[in-house]
């Protein structure tokens, strides 16, 4: 039987380390093809490049795994990668391993997860994975042994069609880890507080910061497995009809 | 009664003709502000600005109605307006009217939704309106009593929490409308076929070029409504959980 074929992207930068370890790991497991974009791209949600071009540059930086560089976001490597590069279907695509939290409500802002919910979209089983440490410097060591676990099953049981996985890893040590718990997504938001400042000309400008507020009291959410030392599995999907709110906006006055 | 206050964004910009026929109309329902990107963001899925600064505008493009144009994507511009600009919360927030279709697996990549999306995770009762013709010169005049009547529903039933919807309109004359259906997203995918060249440094470049594959047969989705001339309501959902596999992957062997 031939090797699986297994798609890498991130949206933190064909150079970050997250990528680095997420390649090592998938190395074990099959052969391995980067696209990944050539600047981070976090908080790019599913945006694609429409309107301007795109360059794909071949990279060397994993030595003996081809990888390639691209200037658009996470959404458009995957596409170029399934359509110009691979010769045939991967049977894998993950992304990560991204510096920081995607769990509950991130997950619409993250550009890891575009990543692999467009390769879901295309009928590639594929995985998101984040460590819940921004810093450039976190240490991937103790979560080995998940990423691995969870990608082995993934190629032999594939995923639901039109679902994709959403996996968060606590910043612990891996003798604390408790082990896996599959959730739903917590139902949390943030609050936004824009840092006004005033720049050398007299104009005014805003930085994006906020907080993140989780009111949801599950046991059985994302956000409660890790402040529990658990590692989050959330099986994502791309079908965004709420079909229990199809009855009641039936029941509006439309004509 | 105080009139309602309405925020109105979108994704092809501020001085498009589609935001300036949805500023038309929502003035006869009550108090609007305009809060919308300085240049065109469509394709922007749900991106966020992380890690650059953000600028606001007042403009008076809009003459009687107080407007902002913001350098950042639809998500920020609904965060700025939110947090920053209006003095409380919106009752109301609409987006578009988009040049161009959402409809079915086009609203993960969609703009126009995002700023739609965002207000739903503030709470805020939402809907992005589309309509199936990406030209400068679209003609809205045919939809203006269906985006009325929706959104003065929308006012006046408030929408189901973590629900906003997404209208999309065909491009008929108004007697060839046939009305409203609410409808389930359809099963549907982009097939890539990027558009290789050279620039002339002889470097290659793409183009991202594809063909919208519809294979669901399904006569409650939104594409065989405006395949059949019905005005598409879909309401969205942003909690992602894919509840019916979480079974499915708890029977994956993982420790």
């Amino acid at each position: 039987m031939s090797k699986p074929l297994i798609l890498v992207s991130n949206d933190d930068g064909i150079t970050s380390p997250g990528i680095a370890k997420l390649v090592s790991l998938m190395k074990q497991l099959g052969e391995v093809m980067v696209v990944a974009p050539d600047s981070p791209q976090s908080g790019m949600g599913h945006a694609i490049t429409v309107g301007d071009t795109l360059r794909l540059t071949e990279n060397t930086i994993f030595r003996d795994v081809a990888a390639y560089e691209c200037s658009g976001t996470p959404a458009d490597c995957v596409k170029l990668a399934v359509n110009e590069i691979l010769k045939r279907k991967p049977d894998l695509c993950v992304s990560g391993i991204n510096h920081g939290s995607n769990s509950s409500i991130n997950v619409i802002y993250s550009g890891t997860m575009s990543a692999a919910v467009e390769a879901g979209t295309q009928g590639i089983p594929s995985i998101g994975f984040s460590l819940l440490d921004y810093s450039l410097e976190a240490n991937f060591d103790p979560v080995r042994k998940y990423v691995k676990q969870i990608a082995m099953q993934a190629l032999e049981n594939g995923t639901p069609e039109g679902v994709v996985l959403n996996v968060n890893f606590p910043k612990l040590p891996e003798k604390k880890l408790k082990g896996i718990k599959v959730c739903r997504q917590a139902n949390a938001h943030w609050v936004e507080n824009f840092d006004k400042r005033v720049n050398p000309l007299g104009r005014d400008y805003y930085w994006l910061t906020g907080e993140f507020v989780n009111e949801d009291q599950g046991e059985d959410t994302d956000e409660w497995a890790l402040d529990n030392g658990y590692v989050s599995v959330v099986p994502v999907q791309f079908d965004l009809t709420a079909h229990h709110a199809i009855k009641d906006i039936n029941s509006w006055d439309l004509k």
